[in-house]
């Protein structure tokens, strides 16, 4: 097995979300992180480099050097996926460049900073031709693909409500008039976008419970709401959902429910029963039964799907988490780039993840609930 | 200690609630069931009166006949309370007389079949001056109290959110078609009245969540849905709530989440912290901080405040339920009547219990929630 | 229906399992308290009973003399029932007079205050021919009984191991040495017997073990201990068990581990999967497979067995508690003694209660970990 | 940085523990596996070396084979590190040459097949004074480093009780009769030694035990089983122990507990309160007190300590599971390995992991379980 070679766009000092990706990436030993422009900063993109051990020749200033110069090295040589995860505003150019020059991308997500971007970057991904994730995470818990597999096979029948809910609580205070510099980007307009909350963990929800059901959202009625005081962007949302099918849901993310860490969660009826899944304890997920006890199925458990089965490495009971999940999406990525290479039929149990028309219509979704807080009418067309 | 004497109207053979009146009254030793009009059919009456141990001379056919008998009766004979524990659209008729007649009385939720009737009773109950008192029993939890308290005391700094849920599954077939007696009247808008869930358990929500928060909802946008084919009320609500503070809120009630039992329970946020308490394990209220461990308030545990306390029986570890929090209504009401018959002022702490007000604030809630839900506009006015 | 008359000894002002029993016996008001000899201390006796509304004329002040009264009362006036609530060194005395004079008996545990009472009210039981139960209030709980029948149908095959917990920390501090008259007795050798926590708790987690497995401890080997200074009694037990079927098992039973309330708890293992059940949520009982997901038993729910549905109440979701399983055993007895009067065979779903073997075996296993807590061999017969 | 250089003896294809150590190895980006035996079955070794990625050159057929060709290769290339991941009977021979040859040590536990080898190991890296860590790896878990740091600091006053649980199902049948490779050497005494699950997950809660309270185990009593029929190793074990402060514990670790996975879990109680941490949800510590609220500690959360926040690479919220635990292992010897190259003094923080005094500890539990559990005597001195 050779290594997938990964260059990184941002994640410098300082950062947070480009070392949950570095540890994604690392995890299983299929990538190799041999490049990267890691700050807009030269001297902490340098720092930062040699902070991961990448050669110094191979610290870029700048995505568009480190496109360029990788582009000069021997095919063999030369990355051949990149990973980006700097602010939503810094995710087109980047993106737009390496698949032009051939390179497959992972983006963080939301994916872009407004839709034009949005739209933009699907069409250059369908003509590339490449692989393009973005890292809708949550769905690489085993226990998230068992309950869409079970969803999928009719075990509950019709589909008929969704609850799926996100809520946080570290912005309860105006974090962002210090010096936290996640809170910062994330609540600057300039920056996240038109939304705070519904873009950072709302797209989230949404792509969580559209995974799972299978349905799609068809029209949506939010109240969106900016509850700290001198805040610029929304911090708690709460939507009513019509799904494709005729179901009906509630959303609701926020960042201002004080005393909640990062307490995602989704709930999914049927004619025949229904599912619970708890992101903070996310290797337990509660199935229930209309005539029947409850039955709690466990990753690495009894009667998994294979689907979960295969994004799973270590027997029940030895918990898994937030990192295992994100690295399952590395791990199909890189799977999916080596089948490539080698001219092979992937195997289909490995080519789930996020892709972009996800991140298209997460941010469909962005912009329709922040329409939709401003309306007067109930109902907006998703 | 003389026991009340205590008169019922409804609860026969095959009747559900009826016994958990019943329940609650006897449990503390306070109050005596001495007569009732158990069932408008004669025979069953007799029996039913006779199953409890009713001696067959206080056993009426019907509510008239009950009152009118019990006035007759020498005044430290004669029943004090009347208990109404029949269908809906019975509720106001015995409510009326017994009033007219000098009667305290406990009835069960919701207040009426209309909101004629609910105003109407609102002023009998007034100008009479007598003990009325409407069983949201959920309000008679001890940790319920203990959220209220320490948000009235302001632990948790103004409210910015409240989750108020309550989910059951057991409506999600056509239960009613065949002969599930309990099914049959609350989806039958003859007996029920305009909703089915909303009015059945939607009022529960919003009685709590007003009870707890102290906040009052100011407008609402309801998605009222019948998901099962064929019935003709209401099974499922999901509703934005905006409370008289400016806190933002979500309520969900349904009778079509399969598999759930009776998964009331309710999140609130304020600046400082938050908590959350659930229904089927009472006894634990989850206190959530900024900046601190959560804590793990327990009935009958440490650090709980006086009107938690006064509504504990055991101690802590010993779990009550459902039927201790409605005998603590029911206790409260013999206190105060005990009080009133003695000329003495009854212990502010066990005066805590529903009234008339409650139930016109939810039959309010009922006629909004359903105009909500056919109103092409966002917004309805509470 | 007639309720059975019911007098009891002890339970008066102050005290705590007395209230109890009370609450237990009026629950589904089939049993009236008409009499009782409420405390050794006439003048509280008495305000014990104007407290419970019990006529004047029937307050006495000690057992002796509220017996030979009410046995001069008319056979269907005078109690039919004694329950007996004193501390341990008191049961012995009213339980044989009241047998002896043809009165069934409820008493609290442990039976008696040493081996021989034991056996002498044995005797005594076995000659009389009335009902004599104990509360081993546990085994009151549905999810108990469900627990019994599974492991009885052999659901799980063959047992092997069984895990049974009864910690409290309540004791952790010499609380005896203030006015707290719970901690008093309980320490206090001449009123408890030879065993502190092990008498007060550990008989309940012996008798839950054998009530749930069906199994009898065959030989133990304990660590007995008394943790805080200056106590007289033990304060924490860890016992090995062996069971006659060859199974091995642990019982812990405490009253120093600081921060727990009243956390019986017993899990138990087959070859074929197990179960685990909890006090505190008494409610569900967790039953797991070697090779299927678990699953979630409910009071109320779903698959029940009669015995637990026998003995619930309200529908799933409504949370029963100790009360309630305290009140099964009243009911059970009520049950018993309804069908005796009227010369009719009780249904056997209601006929489960502990009786005087159960309390001899709890003796035994007193005697027996107290034995070996001080023997430097290793395992004591049972 | 430069990454430490390490090569593996064992994890070849069909190996379960391997893999753990390479991803724990691989998480933080700091170790990178050069080299490696992978099996005694040369060929498999070398299909193993090329799943994994390493160079032909660097596949070797024995560990022998590996120490030496490595140490021909030039210092800046050659492993600095071997992991051992081989069954009981196979760690002596290679930590011993390795040791000997200068290499850091990590070794899969227990530490060795026999107490003699065991000895001679501990002489053996006291007079290399190389690094040699031992994968405890629930150590690594931020809420046990919590754990221990709140005791540590007096926060509970002096321990009295400690309740340790090791429960597994999965041997729960005949599994070694099969081809499960797994079942199979862990119960051959030729491969495990003495001991089966008491040396395999016995050892896991006597260290877990000792490392939360900082007290040793003075004394204990053991019943140790084999309950599946054919086993020729123990499959069951209760322990009674004595610390040396004079603490009570209990000790139970099973494999033929039908339906538990993986279920560590340790409860302690002190004079003034408690706590509780589970592996399976192991982002949580549960904190007990005698007169407050419990408390809720996580992973992450609000005022944890800095020993539990250097283990933790994620916001609050987002589950850390087994292989972060285990990777905190593999970091901390990394930052040890860095210093002593750079000649820089370790940051404290990083210098916690089990070492060879642990290993030799939890021989001597081993011996002296399986020893108590033939004795006719209570207590064995430890």
């Amino acid at each position: 097995m050779k290594k997938i070679r990964m260059g990184m766009v941002g994640g410098g000092r300082g950062a947070f979300i480009g070392g949950v990706h570095r540890m994604a990436a690392a995890l299983d030993g299929k990538i190799e992180l041999v490049c990267g422009a890691f700050s807009s900063d030269p001297q902490k993109s340098k720092l930062s480099a040699e902070d991961l051990g990448i050669h110094p020749d191979r610290s870029y200033g700048s995505y568009e050097e480190m496109i360029e110069a990788e582009n000069r090295l021997p095919a063999n040589e030369r990355m051949e996926l990149v990973s980006i995860v700097t602010p939503n505003h810094l995710h087109y150019g980047p993106a737009k460049m390496a698949l032009e020059n051939g390179f497959h991308v992972i983006c963080d997500k939301p994916l872009s900073f407004d839709m034009e971007q949005a739209r933009s970057l699907q069409k250059i991904v369908e003509q590339s031709g490449l692989i393009f994730a973005l890292t809708h995470n949550y769905t690489g818990y085993p226990m998230v693909k068992q309950a869409r597999v079970m969803i999928k096979n009719g075990s509950f029948g019709k589909i008929r409500k969704v609850v799926v809910e996100y809520p946080q609580g570290w912005l309860s205070t105006l974090l962002e008039a210090g010096d936290q510099k996640q809170a910062a980007w994330r609540t600057d307009p300039e920056k996240s976008g038109i939304a705070g909350a519904m873009g950072d963990i709302g797209t989230h929800a949404e792509n969580l419970a559209e995974y799972i059901t299978g349905l799609k959202i068809d029209s949506l009625c939010a109240d969106i709401s900016t509850l700290v005081e001198g805040r610029r962007l929304d911090d708690d949302g709460n939507v009513l959902l019509r799904f494709d099918n005729g179901a009906r849901g509630i959303l609701y993310a926020s960042q201002i429910s004080a005393g909640e860490e990062n307490n995602l969660n989704i709930r999914v009826y049927g004619e025949k029963g229904g599912l619970e899944w708890r992101q903070m304890e996310p290797n337990t997920l509660l199935v229930k039964w209309l005539d029947q006890p409850s039955q709690v199925y466990r990753t690495g458990g009894a009667n998994v799907c294979p689907e979960a089965a295969a994004h799973t490495r270590i027997p029940a009971g030895h918990p898994e988490g937030y990192l295992e999940a994100f690295a399952n999406i590395y791990r199909n990525v890189a799977h999916c780039i080596t089948a490539r290479n080698e001219g092979s039929t992937p195997d289909p149990l490995y080519t789930d993840f996020p892709g972009v028309e996800d991140g298209v219509r997460g941010m469909q979704f962005i912009y329709k609930v922040i329409e939709s807080g401003k309306a007067a009418e109930k109902w907006i067309k998703f």
